[in-house]
């Protein structure tokens, strides 16, 4: 007996030997992919979907998010760093509270959700809110509230406002429903902080078994200061200082040298790279592939939708893709499945859920997306991979599913009250935070 | 009395200094807009659209495309060039016939009304097919077949199968339905013929009026051998032979030098700029930025989707702008505003259609795309403009117009039949040309 039964549905996994199932047989069971075959079960489900024309993928995993900043979508684009910073950004976060961050997170999440991702690392403030909205809408979520001190001399960590945040929220949200809430140390970044800070989070870390989420060499300006500052690059002196010695993701990492990729590498940290941001902030282009042909695990983020606008994976995927080609002048550089793969199973190992996300595989979580194929923009289907990574948007998908419950189908939100989302978003968020009266 | 009415609509030009006109009333008759003011209107109409959370934008127009090249929609990727042009483009294309080419562009034709596209400009072979596909389905379309000639001591224009077509065409085709379906003349692209070939079909375009669409300095390859040959650029070397003395589009221009660049602008020539396929096939990255402050009239395309693989020009807006802010690192270079324009009254210009097209204003047609805003992933929407080119995705197009004559609407084709065109493609197209039976 199964949950939910696919019949005849094209099963795409990020895997180079067989990417494509044509015509399978996707049977859950308790949350779990129980069956997965060509061949027919004679199990009965108490559900059973018709796969024809539909493809099923492993759930996206956006590794590098500030969801709450959708409340910012559309509200400074085309500045200067410093303008858009100053100007734009820091001074609508500052309006923000508890309240916004949940309304903001879950608006986010319903974006997520709509267009295939089953899985966020994400940073940002009142994170206690940030786990209470992502914990009701049934996504997996990495959380944290990462270190940003300046104050050097009045420093002291168990009074900084992060580790409060994070200490609440490892008490009360960390593991959450099998881990599907997780919460991971954090440091901004290392120039938004100083050593002190570092040890003590990663030592932090270290103590609890989380993960860590930073920032790393996003700006040329960045990166050059920290060598100027240190005599090291950004990668070299966090490194020093512990900051890789648990799970680590650092995002955006545009102007890493070989050296810090090496360091990268040997320390298993995942790079969560972000190419529509670096882009649209004019940071650069990550050398992603100098990463991967060096045994760098890279993976993928949107980042927040103010420097995007959009969480829509398959954009990043593709963007990807299309970028290392382009910059190489390699056209066979960064293919479809290593894409894919990008935004599933290197998500996953990042977030520590290596054995149970990231692939359509028996006895791992049935966190999945179908796609439907029968849309003019989607035909033919030569190669259902190329459909996914090259084809296919986020708007493409027709059900999201996470541990086997659906959250998504067919324009219907299953666990986000869209209309309550709307109502506190322009009855409390848009007024306080931007004076704007609908 | 109108036609059509949107009433309290988001209207979004491409317009400095008044790109947005929020609770707008558009009013529509006889295929053209009637009617645009915050003031409420006062005439009755046939139909009313309530516009609330939805945008209306100009159609878009796609300038460079080879539409029946949608049947090999992700046949081939992720190969070297020669590789992919040989052993799969070339082969596959040899299998063509009238058919092929008719179904093939009524559905990449469908999927460009999905996503707002409202005109085309197509170069590829059995064009009358292309132009009774275009006809029927209700789009505006300028269509070459390009001249592509290696036999020099064989070439006649009189005999060449470039010329025999265009002249069917020209004779059945051009300028029907008051100028919505137009013959341009063509040069597929330097390398692949000479001088004479390009006198030729220059001069023929001067005879009837005719605009003229090639290729130009795609690859660095192609760029460097030209100068090898002629000692002068592509760009350089058409010129001299009279191609640009009409009006011109010219697809890629990757590789322009500065020189180039100029030729383009005094000679009014429009960069059909493809920043999706020039990516993908590793061409590089076209500098826009330079092309834009030197005053050459830029408009963007989405190539066959054999290198896309997609037929949404809002990949193509979005791209653009992200491509010159990353590669220029100057966050506000191409802004949302120009962007739209490239995608809209840029196109326009190119086709020569600038006076009806390109542009939601009293007098012009109403060919336009309505967006729904009202999705989580296009949710506050702070800046219309903003919305439209950083977030949305064609997918987001709920209405398509062109001419005051609805051709898609919440899902629907109303002058295409897809069961019909998906008939034909799996049960004539698939078999013939890749030996696939469903």
């Amino acid at each position: 007996m199964f949950d939910i039964l696919f019949k005849n549905i094209c099963v795409v996994n990020p895997e180079v030997d067989c990417p494509v199932i044509a015509n399978a047989y996707v049977g859950v069971r308790d949350g779990k992919i129980a069956y997965l075959s060509q061949t027919e079960t004679q199990d009965i489900a108490a559900r059973v979907i018709d796969g024809t024309d539909k493809a099923l993928i492993p759930g996206l995993v956006n590794t590098h998010t500030h969801a709450a900043m959708s409340v910012l979508r559309g509200y400074a684009d085309d500045h200067n760093l410093q303008d858009w910073l100053h100007n734009y950004v820091f001074p609508a976060e500052a309006k923000l509270d508890e309240e916004c961050v949940y309304v903001g997170t879950q608006l986010a999440i319903a974006e997520m959700i709509r267009t295939g991702t089953v899985s966020i690392t994400d940073m940002y403030m009142y994170i206690p809110a940030v786990a209470k909205a992502a914990y009701e809408t049934g996504i997996y979520a990495n959380i944290t509230n990462a270190a940003l001190v300046f104050d050097r001399d009045g420093y002291r960590m168990e009074k900084d406002n992060s580790y409060i945040q994070m200490e609440q929220l490892r008490r009360d949200w960390h593991n959450i429903d099998n881990g599907r809430i997780k919460l991971d140390s954090g440091i901004h970044a290392e120039y938004t902080s100083f050593e002190r800070v570092w040890r003590d989070y990663a030592d932090y870390a270290k103590q609890y078994g989380l993960n860590m989420q930073l920032h790393l060499s996003e700006t040329k300006f960045e990166h050059d200061s920290c060598i100027q500052k240190y005599g090291k690059t950004p990668a070299r002196v966090l490194c020093d200082a512990g900051v890789f010695d648990t799970r680590t993701t650092a995002a955006h990492c545009v102007w890493l040298t070989l050296e810090d990729m090496d360091i990268l590498r040997d320390k298993g940290v995942t790079v969560a790279h972000n190419p529509v941001s670096n882009l649209k902030l004019a940071s650069g282009i990550a050398r992603v592939s100098d990463m991967l042909s060096r045994g760098v695990n890279v993976a993928l983020g949107t980042d927040g939708v103010c420097s995007n606008n959009s969480h829509d994976m398959f954009e990043e995927m593709k963007l990807c893709a299309l970028l290392q080609k382009g910059t190489t002048l390699d056209p066979k550089c960064v293919n479809a499945c290593q894409a894919l793969s990008l935004a599933t199973t290197a998500g996953a190992y990042a977030q520590g859920r290596e054995n149970s996300l990231g692939l359509i595989k028996v006895g791992f979580d049935a966190s999945m997306a179908m796609i439907d194929l029968d849309v003019p923009q989607l035909t033919p289907v030569h190669n259902p991979l190329s459909t996914v990574v090259y084809s296919a948007s986020g708007r493409d998908v027709c059900m999201t599913m996470v541990r086997g419950k659906v959250l998504y189908e067919n324009g219907e939100f299953i666990t986000i009250d869209m209309d309550k989302i709307k109502s506190r978003l322009y009855g409390y968020v848009m007024p306080r935070v931007f004076g704007i009266h609908r």
